[in-house]
């Protein structure tokens, strides 16, 4: 394992900012990431200030609309863009829906997807498909884990009448990190249809996660929510959208927030930036939970800082797995990101498995495609911690394989 | 004024519960809805449930299954339905987007909307309408306020090609009660196309505000928010969907709430009931922040109990209002629920008014169309604040003319 720059005592004050972090052993940041005491103590005085100057008032009205454009100010700091692309969502899947509803679809266009796609994201292709005579068709993605290369995969699939690539940065089943500034430039520059295939991307377990500059990534849409590894609370997430797409792309769900009126109350035009894809009234309170969560990482260290200390930790957790009996890594070499996935042989399921870490203190989780357990690391998870997991599943599998013998 | 049945101690400790109302004298319960104490405590609680215990485990994913189910059965008590015709949205827009996208427009289809309709409700018809040749027409429910028959209105306005009536049950601009259960009886069995006509109702002013029974008004889709006469927080409400209607209406934002997949993780089915309609991860501290305070309400006193109160105390604070000098109010008779809209004659605009009360701590709002303040009485709302406001009406009415002459 390569040096850490970080000492010991840094991270464990970092990790007094987090409660949750103090009764267990936490594993899993691409699920949902604990909130730190600041975000907590944000929420209760926005409720608190809602309710002493409204809840609605002139006052209040004023300070929701300062509060969210800080909170856009934050993320596009985050994100490396700018306030006016980032549409405001409830999570991930809602910012695909808004990309995927809003295209003008025509017959016999057809959609690319990968193989380690989510299943709520699969769920709205097909429905498009139905709906507008739309083709879909899934590249195998999942099998480059560890040979193979997926630029080439997506170069295969995509057609003349391809006209969105859909597929996730970093793959939160496998914990693989697409080439995804190569993908932009393949299905930007060199798709069979010789014109531009826009690209959206479903941003879960990148963002907070890997440091990113999507002004230069130059993909289209980029959807992700604050609630995973930026350890916000759930309920807000967000959507970039290239400023250039924004006429290209129509609202579908509408409301107010996205709307300009006239003076008699009527609806005359979109609102000029990324708002024009919001609806109506958020749960505010949980923006200012995100918006003080952020910071607290940024007071930390880089993006950059934090990613190296990451895939620092997450090759010690993969090591120490793979050297144990009876399990698997998915990936034979060390992770690119947080996520570790393994599957294990003998008796125990994945579920089996988890459930009975679960009971111990620790928390991870299964997934379904492939049947494997996913082990997730921050940049603030301690060495001693993955220790301890390792050798809850060296004895939890070694029991296991007594009661079976 | 009728007699109460209600004693002022009962009332004073009821308003105990309410943080928002101490330091102010409140009249928007149509705006927003001031939160109770118990349910600021719930959110809290949930909070730190979600770090204690989470925040992603096998345990918290089965506290927040249950509390969601909870929720959507405290809201069908409320509503008089099942749960399972209760989608949890984010807000009355979401609801209104859903059922709008969901169903199988052709073009030449018309869609009627009252000339009374939100301008976010109107922003997605018009969307509608532009991507698939939909027709749609606006009636002219506003002047029926005082004479006239707004089911008349509806009658002369369906065509035979209507597949969709969009109105609100309690408009939020002039307060006027719609006559919902002939409409619905209307457009279901005597439209011009002698098909049912289906119904979406904008329910932002009626849920917590009149008596409902869903299943027996048998309105098709019934779109409201927690927000404001529950006063649950903000980003949470329902749509409540006639089960017959679920096969009709098509999912359109997708996710993986709404699904049923299969052991590879394959989404096969749509949830088999109206869960099929929810998207992804919300902001589930806030779901328990409206399951905590909708039972306040019940506690106190019966939906009719509660109703009746409040049409006493906006029958007086119309009264009052009326017999200002420089005052009319929309409506002239008394109101049939909690809001009471009024213009002002003389120097002071409306915004110029309802800032102004603001500064004396009378909270209030404008509506553009038409042109009108708009204040509402809770059936918590004390005969002294509707005198208190009352008073400093007239006197800022008095100042401005003098300030003027």
């Amino acid at each position: 394992m390569a040096h850490s720059t970080y000492s010991l005592p840094e991270i464990e004050k970092q990790r007094l900012e987090f409660p949750g972090l103090a009764n267990k052993v936490y594993f899993n940041f691409g699920g949902q990431g604990p909130l730190p005491r600041c975000a907590i103590e944000a929420i209760i005085d926005a409720h608190n200030y809602l309710q002493l100057q409204g809840p609605f008032s002139g006052k209040v009205n004023a300070w929701i609309q300062n509060k969210t454009e800080q909170l856009r100010e934050t993320l596009a700091l985050e994100l490396g863009t700018t306030a006016q692309s980032i549409v405001l969502t409830e999570n991930v899947t809602d910012g695909c829906n808004i990309v995927l509803w809003g295209l003008d679809w025509q017959k016999g266009d057809h959609i690319l997807l990968t193989d380690c796609e989510h299943q709520g994201i699969i769920a709205i292709v097909k429905e498009i498909a139905r709906r507008f005579g739309v083709e879909f068709s899934i590249c195998p993605i999942k099998d480059t884990l560890n040979t193979g290369d997926p630029l080439a995969v997506i170069a295969q699939h995509l057609r003349p009448n391809t006209r969105l690539v859909v597929l996730s940065h970093l793959l939160w089943n496998t914990g693989q990190l697409l080439p995804l500034a190569d993908i932009v430039e393949l299905c930007h520059h060199h798709s069979p249809s010789r014109q531009r295939v826009p690209i959206l991307v479903d941003a879960a377990q990148s963002v907070g996660c890997i440091p990113l500059n999507l002004s230069q990534l130059q993909a289209d849409f980029y959807a992700f929510t604050g609630h995973k590894w930026l350890c916000g609370p759930a309920g807000v997430g967000g959507l970039y959208i290239d400023p250039q797409m924004f006429e290209m792309l129509r609202p579908t769900f509408i409301g107010w927030r996205g709307i300009e009126q006239d003076e008699t109350g009527q609806p005359i035009a979109w609102k000029n930036d990324a708002r024009r894809f919001e609806v109506a009234t958020s749960a505010y309170p949980q923006y200012e939970g995100l918006r003080a969560a952020i910071p607290i990482h940024r007071q930390w260290g880089s993006a950059e800082g934090r990613y190296q200390r990451m895939v620092e930790l997450s090759a010690y957790l993969w090591e120490q797995l793979s050297e144990l009996d009876g399990v698997e890594c998915l990936k034979n070499s060390p992770p690119q990101a947080g996520l570790v996935s393994f599957q294990v042989k003998g008796p125990l399921s994945s579920q089996q498995l988890v459930q009975a870490l679960e009971k111990r203190g620790f928390l991870l989780r299964t997934l379904l495609n492939p049947d494997c357990v996913r082990a997730c690391v921050h940049y603030f998870t301690l060495k001693a911690e993955i220790e301890q997991l390792v050798e809850a599943i060296k004895i939890l599998l070694l029991n296991a394989n007594e009661n079976e013998g």
